[in-house]
């Protein structure tokens, strides 16, 4: 599926895959289609890199994998809907996800947005009906995905991504997309993981912290590949920022400084891990995948 | 806004005004755009129906308008969430809600799609992050408004529906459209109130069940509607789901059985208020009303 994968995907994948099954609808029934659609995009593959950062945050506190099992399923679902809503037509249009038809080329976009309604929803479901974590730890990761998952959050980034096809965008703006679109997730995806493990308040604010660097590491790659590499190894179309004028930290800083960016950003995530020793050593490794993967 | 609203309506209208507005984004900033399209349609009115059940409910187990009041607000944001979408070009694709432009048809297709994410999304955030309520209260109202919410819900009853503008439906999966599609989230209303307001686990069930009488009710009605009313009375187009050949409570039944059914439920219902005695006069109201609309 992603040949390209470090062996700390690989190693977290099983847990990942196990969570994602526990919350795939049972199958039959009238109720079929949606639910195809759903299993569609969710078993699609992709990197699953934030319920893998999760777990991995999980364990960088001392917990056991069980205890964020249901976070990562969680942000998986939410990452998956948003995929499905971005690809429609009235917003980026795209053909091609993960080399797949998007879901709506598949099921129409009618079921598309309800599968992408459905997807979110159940991402809440599945965190609050958890009984093995206490029911404050659970209100609490409720919370934190919604805002993260919300207007001020990937949401309101996806709205300005929009908005800034049609207006000129700086520096300033196009951090701050990213940050909502991307970077919220990301820093969500290790705050519910230090939830989940149970670790105290300073961590879960600092690798919070870490999440939302690495998700701007992770933007940042986007750009720079969109200019340098093909649909081929992207799975989806190449070129597309840079064809429709949007702002990319390559055309606002040319490649070299975005290069030169990203290693700051890289080292700036890198140092905040130094406090958890050696159990950080996959999320550190996760780290350094964001910064030199190729697709 | 809704000259036929009758007392009970009324009456909690201003708590439920309030509970909303607690719950709409600041202005200001760079999302102003997405929240304004929050905004637009949260603020349409509308009957206000489901947060008004969910306060009564709660009142009627022994609870304070303020415990219920997050449900509430959760309640219509979830409703609001799913007229938007619902109204979509690639749904029902109407033009007009409430008397009004509908969302997509203000703010484009893409804002629309994003504020109903943001809508829903923003329904979780609510009930998790009101401390008022212990933690076990919230985190058993996300779930059982995460599942009547979702792919076996109201979601799912919306993809049945579509469904069915294909194949031809009878009784018993008109029934299961409109319990799962309207029942479902009545029943949640019902529910969350009851939980709010902290009664016991056997009037919560039995309210939850009152609900989905009521939802189912409320459909019936809707149905009987689009076969009488003009469009100046309902606030938006009437006669539709005639005009598509879509199967209703009057086309499988008759105008005069499809009556009949509707006063089973609305007994049913009824008696169901029973051993709530007076407490339960608001419920009661409520029901009447729903039966006895004419818009």
């Amino acid at each position: 599926m992603n040949p390209a994968a470090p062996p700390v995907l690989e190693r977290y994948r099983p847990a990942v895959e196990r969570a994602l099954l526990r919350v795939v609808p049972a199958p039959g029934g009238p109720l079929q289609r949606v639910h195809d659609a759903m299993a569609y995009s969710l078993e699609a593959g992709g990197k699953r890199l934030r319920p893998t950062l999760c777990l991995a945050t999980c364990e960088a506190v001392g917990g056991a994998p069980e205890q964020g099992e249901s976070a990562a399923a969680a942000l998986e679902l939410i990452h998956t809907y948003s995929l499905i809503h971005d690809d429609l037509p009235c917003m980026d249009d795209d053909d091609l996800r993960r080399g797949r038809a998007t879901n709506h080329r598949v099921f129409g976009e009618a079921l598309a947005v309800l599968a992408g309604d459905a997807l979110l929803t159940r991402a809440f479901e599945v965190l609050a009906e958890d009984t093995r974590l206490p029911a404050e730890i659970r209100v609490e990761m409720v919370t934190a995905l919604a805002r993260a998952a919300g207007s001020l959050g990937m949401v309101g980034g996806q709205a300005l991504d929009l908005a800034a096809e049609e207006t000129a965008v700086e520096l300033s703006g196009l951090r701050e997309i990213h940050s909502r679109k991307t970077g919220a997730l990301f820093g969500a995806s290790c705050r519910l993981g230090a939830l989940a493990g149970r670790g105290p308040a300073d961590a879960v604010t600092d690798l919070a912290a870490f999440g939302e660097r690495i998700g701007l590491a992770f933007q940042i790659v986007d750009d720079l590949l969109d200019e340098t590499a093909s649909a081929e190894v992207l799975g989806k179309a190449a070129g597309k920022d840079r064809d429709r004028g949007k702002a990319t930290y390559p055309s606002l800083l040319g490649m070299e400084e975005s290069r030169r960016h990203l290693d700051q950003v890289f080292e700036d995530a890198q140092r905040m891990l130094v406090r958890f020793g050696s159990r950080a050593e996959p999320l550190a490794e996760l780290a350094r995948f964001v910064v030199e993967r190729s697709s």
